[in-house]
């Protein structure tokens, strides 16, 4: 193996005084962060914190922009015509990509958030947003995304680098969807088997299904959602299983 | 007269479906647009649309940051810590420049707004904030503010432009104060009257006070309130007065 | 003509320092006032000022309950759980319930507003939660809504009074639909056009379509948009033609 | 002894997704419940679920007003006219009273959250506010706040019952003022020093000063912070201590 993976985790979505997840758990153990930019989560403070650690430990900041909604925590899709939703991410990536500036790092992609990250898996316009606002702001911004999907597809079109990402702690049936959180077995959580499917999917390109075949997931960018309790431990198992098989960590950007 | 002048105005201070102001008309008139950032009024399509027509006709852009306020305009003063509040500032600045980026031109100064605005003349510690934020995202931003303020002096000590600015359409004090807005005749509304106040402003640098002697106003800006009816209507006469005067009309930055 | 007919209005929908809408001009042509909650418009200072005036003319208040979003004023729809929308309009309902109480009145039905109005429409799932709300927090409370609904059906399964409405200034296609805003004619702005098709359609309970052939048009409230300048003017002519045609003005409630 | 004495706590400050407190565990302790009513947290979905365990186990709900700033959790001071605050309170008392008869009870009390908690305990025109805004919903709401506030104060002149509280969890200094937060010793975490402190105020009306000598605290209910990890178990020794020294736990109201 001499290809390098990234291990890619959602940071800083607290509020306010409201907290979510380990930020600083998961500062130690990925190699991308996604920032939340404050429209679903986040706010200046909390932004410039994850930055200025960021900086200093040389994790690769990525802008998650989401639909404005604090109530609903970006995770209700809102019918919205494209024009505004790339105004929203725009202002989103470049309120990031100033704050990153100044803690001495930039913002170098682009992954969307919630019900965002869901629409445009599938829906050309508001994912042709989400692109043209990258774009806009900076042409070398990556967008990373699910493989197959809409705004991977325009992006690439558009010229952007685009970076595909499999979830370690997501089941896949055969035909390389995800399995539903409503089914069981859904998610994965032993640190152990997220490990061993991480190594498998780095090392062979292949997971097993729920169905029980492998199934071919290539990525170069891992995703562990930073949301559950035990995700720095799961996190760190990874790292430790990958490092172990001699698979290198790094951000792909 | 040689000097040229400015003219400031508060713009896109909508949001969404509510309008305020006369943008288009506003931007016909000034050399300087204060354009809100979102905190107090403005969102990210009204910001790009005022930038796209600024950056068309050559008009400066600054930052109208404010306290997060919708509900009360940026008009209440919040007390807030000051690192949070070079936190909000970074923040809205930093998402006005890079949707005037996208837009063709750039932020060149910053202005707060209203309580804001207020608390920085006095309040070292709050303007400080405003100064490290400006300054830390781009140490080339004039501030812009009242002659004499705490935000001009901090701003000076750390070797950022300040451009001090007097009101159009304001009385003042034999001592120099603004005239409270609760005293009648605080408020100066006949457009031959602001037009003959601002080019004695620039010409002699000095007004009429309100107790009837003549008072030093040096201002390289001047300002007239965009959320007032007949604004434009104001400001195209000063524009002809001092044009026909001889006094030529531009940006300080 | 014996039967008397209601004229209702979206009233409040200003927020903070911005204002929509001549709802000081509505209130002396309105019977029934659909009142902004604050979830898409309106704020509690606004609030209590239409419930003031409403009170001192004896117009009926209702809600006017929206989705939780000022940014785009309720006119987004958002894909939400049906519980968490009905604590929504409970929470909106409550909120100016006791704000018309204080002033000397109370809410008397609920009209859902923009994206909300229009899924319940057709969205069982939501209408559902609309009425359940309503119905647990007050159950002689009418639902205004468009005839054919499912919000209205599913109302009077419940039980809840139920009220249909027709617009005013809006064509009709020969089948019943509304012209789509967006072809041409769709909006009728000329005052005596508008009130010869109110009293067309209280006299005649028909309207003259869009295709030239009469369509019935059954409803006990008429709506006129309050968002458009000649608003008032249009609700005043409308009134002057049904009072000289003996038809008499009074709210449903 | 035989008189009651409350315990209150601060409940239902979550928001959306964010969580905030150990809810189910504080309300199997406390007699009291100040639930958040959405403007410095809380959320109608979080306010119905508490007021329906409030109801099944008659637990008295109270209406947890402040200040409309979610970025700042309610506890920044925000300079505002008296009579919009009053507007502010009514609307969230009113709004969280529907969803408490809904849930089959109602609110009986309130008590101001944070920042506008401290304002009122001097600022005679904000606390007047408040107490306006609870009168004229429901002229037998009590007002629970600093004994000696003005709050407490403006509220007797007004006829409304008041409580005053003392807080099991912070030092007082021998003239009565609480001890500062920012002083070592300001808060008391052990659960047995803590129930001691209740208890010796429950039963003397006094408690030792940081300075070591007793100081009066007269007070009906006792607050202890449910933000601090350890609340749940606070309050439930503070439960026991009292209970087995015959003192009832009972709500004021």
């Amino acid at each position: 193996m001499t290809t390098s993976i990234d291990l890619n985790c959602d940071l800083g979505e607290g509020f306010g005084a409201w907290s979510m997840g380990d930020d600083a758990g998961l500062l130690a153990v990925v190699s991308s962060a996604n920032v939340a930019c404050g429209f679903h989560g986040g706010d200046p403070t909390i932004m410039r914190g994850i930055c200025e650690i960021a900086a200093a430990r040389g994790i690769t900041v990525g802008a998650h922009v989401g639909y404005r909604d604090l109530a609903g925590f970006g995770r209700r899709e809102i019918a919205m015509p494209a024009t505004q939703l790339a105004d929203d991410v725009l202002y989103q990536l470049a309120a990031l990509d100033g704050i990153a500036r100044v803690a001495g790092t930039r913002v170098r992609y682009v992954k969307p958030h919630g019900a965002l990250y869901n629409t445009i898996v599938h829906d050309a316009e508001q994912a042709a947003a989400v692109v043209d606002a990258a774009r806009s702001y900076d042409p070398t911004l990556t967008i990373l995304g699910l493989p197959g999907s809409e705004v991977l597809r325009i992006a690439a079109v558009h010229g952007l680098p685009t970076v595909a990402e499999a979830f370690g702690d997501r089941s896949y049936h055969a035909d390389g969807r995800l399995v539903s959180r409503r089914r069981p077995g859904a998610l994965v959580t032993d640190p152990d088997e997220v490990a061993a499917r991480c190594l498998q999917m780095v090392t062979t390109g292949q997971v097993t299904s729920i169905e029980g075949e492998p199934v071919a997931v290539r990525a170069r960018s891992l995703c562990v959602h930073g949301d559950t309790p035990g995700a720095v431990n799961l996190l760190r198992r990874v790292r430790e299983v990958l490092t172990e098989n001699g698979v290198p960590i790094a951000a792909f950007a």
